[in-house]
Parts: structure tokens; C-alpha cells; sequence
């Protein structure tokens, strides 16, 4: 890598908007090699209140044990502290709400143990909307609108990757603060039901929000075949719709998942089995096949012609100013 | 009251499609005042998993402590020995499906606690399908699909009264036995969100089902000022729809509920307060006002016209041939 792009990725807020992987300490040694400030971590895909809770409490020992490699992300300052002490800022983060069940007060019991971003679906339908890949494309639910304007209350950040048609439609309409898609790709590239069309991606700008663009293969043109250029057209791609201010890097890592572990989330609450074929065993693209391979996407943009003004922005500050927006509630 | 209509509702099965008391021996006791051979007795409305096993509980502790008063009801045999040991059975019931949670398991667990009915949905959203309040009118959840088809295997009996239009609509396409609505009213006759259109009516019948009238006063055109010809009116209007093959009595009884455990029940999730304003304090149509009266119902209905064999199956035999059909599973 040449020392402009190397300068250039070494002063950046490194920002990846979402990483479902398999925590360990190899998983923190990657994040540092990548050179990533922060990372919205998964903690709740299916899990109820209380596995959440678990969940959760493996991080608090994981911030003690790896204090050396990651410290937690309550506040926008705890990421400027990470950049500071060479660390990685974890930022816990929901893909469901399927853990404040049925109960508006555990979304400031979550707010108060650091969650700081939430899904509001998963694949499936929940209490507060319909998913992805849901029979019905409905919208919010009663509840659905009174926990949005409660995470909004809270400066609890909303993501709706993986929510259905109509209910990331209605629930950009209902939020007062900027949404996000952390990890999603428009369907207009690559027309998977994961992917989200233009007119959602337009409506994430148009509120100030975000989009993570992602290297998960699946919602790639192609596939397990995909290379890092294949993913910088994605970012070029969102950039032409919606202009440098909106796009993230959102990679959706899942660093040592194993296979059973994809069934389980896409199986969900059904007895059929996954809902999705993934193509196994998943190829991330080659170039960016895990988080510290972070340096070569600022390379690739760079590259690719895009100013360092704007390579900041996609790797790290937008996402950044949705965050100073949305948390300080 | 006459002989005639004594000595009918003494040889009778008389069963009521729902009560939802605050159960209690003076509770019981006036179902054998009023001649009950069994009811349909809610133990779930709100609750999770948890909340529901300990109601489930309670009626364990009840079995034992009133067993001169009533017993359990597990099959249909179970509904004949209550006829002539001069007891109540006890069918319990639920009106949510919360209490299974996300998961399909629980449906084979609470068959097991000898759980014989359940409503799909209560007045708000769940994970199956839409209430009759909620914002949205939308259908079943892949869930949903799957929780019919369970319920249809086990042999649960699958109650649509609080239910959603379309949600309602499509469950009854979508089971393989018949379904009920336990307790509502045609909304042709008083227009309450709570009550059911012709078009849902008529696919109860159609699909072998019954429709228990209700005697709740704000499903009544007349309200709290209703009386008992005003709840033989109803029974009139749906048997002119669809058959004395398909009514059944469904009171919804709620003796002793204070105000409180309405304004629960009908918050739900929400932090807005009762989504439906009952204008209490209510008043049951005079004439029908608790269990014991159930002879006049009898009363009425051979006053109004109606042949000893109709009267029969409305008073019990149209839900006993459903439960025999539903239970044998």
C-alpha cells in the first residue's frame, strides 16, 4: 500500500457500522491490525431480554480482560478516546428488538447497560414491525411507533438493514433523529431481499442518516466471487444516488461463525429451516476479507479517485455525525 | 320461570364460550346456580410464558380446592362427566398467544397443562398476527402460518374474536379444523371495532365454526341499558345469517374485575393509557347478569320461537360437536 493511503487510514476515524462475528481475541487483534477506531457489535439478533442480558455480560468481562485492544462506546468521546489509546471503541448493538420483548421500559434498561444502536426487526415480523423476508410487507405496528419515538427519547441509534419494505419506509417517517441502514446494499446493484431499493436508500440520505455498504457476498453481483473493487462499485454506486455525505462501511463480518450458527438466525421461529439460502461455505470478497484487512478499502477508494475529504467521510466520519445526532438525546 | 324451560336447561349441556372472572368459589358457585356444564375459562391474556404458568397454577390449586364445584376439562368426555357428577368443567383457555413467546414448543407444553383454546391475538399486534385495535389491518406472520398449523396438529382449538379483519380472514382459510369466535357480536348490529363483519361471520359457518354471542355491554347497541331481549336479538340476527347450526352463548363475563384490571388488559404495551374507552362502570344487560342466570337464556330463547333442539345446540351442542372435532386432534 502506497504511504499516502497508509497516512491517510492511520489518521482516519475508522468506523465499521457492523460486525456479527464471533468475538474472541483474535477478532480484537483483527480489528487493531485493521486499524479500526470503532465497531457496532452485534449482542442481540434472536435473543429474548434475558439472553441478551448474557450476551451483554460477556462483553463487560471481555472489556476487562482485553482492556488493552477495545474499551466500550457510551458517549461520540469514547470513540475520540479509542482513536487516542490505539484501541477499538465497541459500540454494543442490536439487529432485534426481540429483547425488550414486550416492554418499553427495557429499552433504557438496554440504553443503561451501553446499547447505543438497534434494529428494529431481524428477518422475521417482531412486536414493533415485519422483516425482510416476512410473508407480509406491513408496516409499524402501535408498538412499533411508540418504541421508535422512545429510542429517540433515549439517543438510542435506529438500523433498519434488515426491516421490510414498508416498515423502513414508515419508520423513517416516524423517527425525529437520522436513521441508518448499517449493512445493506442497494437492490438496485444486486436484487436480493436484503438489499434495499433506491427510494429507501434516497429517504435514509434525505433524513440525514447513513448507508453501510457491506461485504457480505450474498448481496454482491458476484457472489462468493467478489473482489474489493466489486465493493468499491457498491460504495461508487450509493455515492452517485446519494452523495459522499451518506454512504458507511458497514462489512457485516462474521468472523469464525459456524454454519450452524447462520441456520440458527435464519431459521428463526420457524420449524422449515433457513429462510435463506446463503451458498455456503461464504467467500468474503478477496482484499477485504476481514477487519484487518480495514487499510485496503481507504486504498481502493483512493484508487478508485475519491477525494481524502470524502474516503474520511465513507470510513468513518458520516457515520460519526448520525452518532453525535442521534446520542446526545 | 315455566317448567318447560326448567326441566330444558336441567337435561341441557349448557356451556359458556367465554368468561374471563375473577375466579373465586362465589365465581363457581354461580356457574352451577346457573346450570354451566362447562366454560371456557381464560387464563392468559397479557401474560409471557411465566405469567401464564403461574395462572395455569392457580387453577391446579383450584381443581383440588373446589372439586365439588368443578373439574378440569381435558377432552370431551371430560364435559359429560361434569354433566353428571353436577359440576363445572373447566376449559382453560387463552385469549393472546404472548404466552408461547417466540416459540412453538410452548404450544405442545400448555396442551399438555391442558390448555384447550386459544385466541390468536388479544386487541394489539403479536408475533402471529394483528388484534382488532392495532393500527394495522394486516394478515398472518410466517409465524403465524405455523402456529395454525401446530395448533390444528395438537388439537387446540383456534379462537379469532379479538382477531383483526384480515388477520382473521386468513386464519380461517388457513386452519385445517374449524374455529370459533368465542364471544362477539355482528358489527351490523352494533358497530364496535371488537365486533365482526357479516363477511367473517359467515366464514365461521362455512367452516363448520360457531360465533358465541355476547352479552359484553358495549358490543350491545344498547349498551349499559341493555337487557336480555336485547342479547336475544343478537342470537336472532346471526341465526337468520348463518344457522342455528352456528351460535353458541359467549358471555364474557367479568364478575369482579375491578377498574384497574380493564385498564390493564386494554394498555397492553402501550404507555398511552385503555385504547378503548368501556364507559364504566359496566352494567350487564339486566336479566343476564352473572353465571346464575343462564336459565334465562333458555328462558328467552323458547319464548322467543325457538324449537328444544335449536335451543339446545345454541345453548351447548354446536361448541361441543366443534370441540369434538378440534380436540380429537
Amino acid at each position: 500500500m502506497d504511504q499516502k493511503a497508509k497516512a491517510l487510514h492511520g489518521e482516519a476515524l475508522v468506523i465499521d457500522c457492523l460486525e456479527i462475528s464471533r468475538w474472541s481475541e483474535s477478532v480484537f487483534k483483527n480489528m487493531r491490525l485493521g486499524g479500526l477506531t470503532a465497531v457496532n457489535c452485534t449482542c442481540s439478533i434472536l435473543e429474548n431480554f434475558r439472553g441478551t442480558v448474557k450476551n451483554i455480560a460477556w462483553w463487560q468481562r471481555a472489556f476487562d480482560r482485553y482492556s488493552d485492544l477495545i474499551l466500550p462506546v457510551h458517549k461520540v468521546s469514547d470513540i475520540q478516546a479509542a482513536k487516542e489509546s490505539d484501541r477499538t471503541g465497541i459500540i454494543l448493538g442490536f439487529q432485534n428488538t426481540s429483547a425488550i420483548e414486550d416492554d418499553l421500559d427495557l429499552l433504557s434498561i438496554f440504553h443503561g447497560l451501553g446499547v447505543r444502536v438497534m434494529q428494529l426487526t431481524y428477518m422475521e415480523g417482531n412486536l414493533v414491525g415485519q422483516g425482510c423476508l416476512e410473508r407480509l410487507d406491513a408496516g409499524l405496528t402501535s408498538f412499533g411507533l411508540e418504541v421508535i419515538e422512545e429510542m429517540n427519547r433515549l439517543g438510542i441509534l435506529i438500523d433498519l438493514s434488515h426491516v421490510g419494505h414498508r416498515t423502513t419506509l414508515e419508520a423513517i417517517e416516524a423517527s425525529e433523529k437520522p436513521i441508518v441502514f448499517t449493512h445493506a446494499n442497494p437492490k438496485s446493484l444486486c436484487d436480493h431481499p436484503r438489499n434495499k431499493p433506491d427510494k429507501a436508500l434516497k429517504a435514509v440520505a434525505q433524513k440525514g442518516g447513513v448507508v453501510g455498504a457491506t461485504i457480505f457476498p450474498p448481496f454482491l453481483p458476484a457472489g462468493n466471487d467478489s473482489i474489493l473493487s466489486d465493493y468499491i462499485d457498491v460504495i461508487d454506486h450509493m455515492t452517485d444516488m446519494i452523495g459522499p455525505d451518506h454512504i458507511a462501511v458497514g462489512t457485516d463480518f462474521t468472523e469464525n461463525q459456524p454454519k450452524q450458527w447462520f441456520d440458527w438466525i435464519l431459521t428463526g421461529k420457524s420449524r422449515k429451516g433457513p429462510a435463506l439460502n446463503l451458498n455456503h461455505p461464504l467467500k468474503n470478497p478477496k482484499g477485504i476479507e476481514s477487519s484487518a484487512d480495514f487499510p485496503n478499502i481507504t486504498h481502493a477508494l483512493l484508487d478508485r479517485g475519491y477525494n481524502e475529504a470524502d474516503v474520511k467521510k465513507i470510513m468513518g466520519e458520516n457515520i460519526m455525525r448520525v452518532f453525535s445526532e442521534v446520542w446526545k438525546a
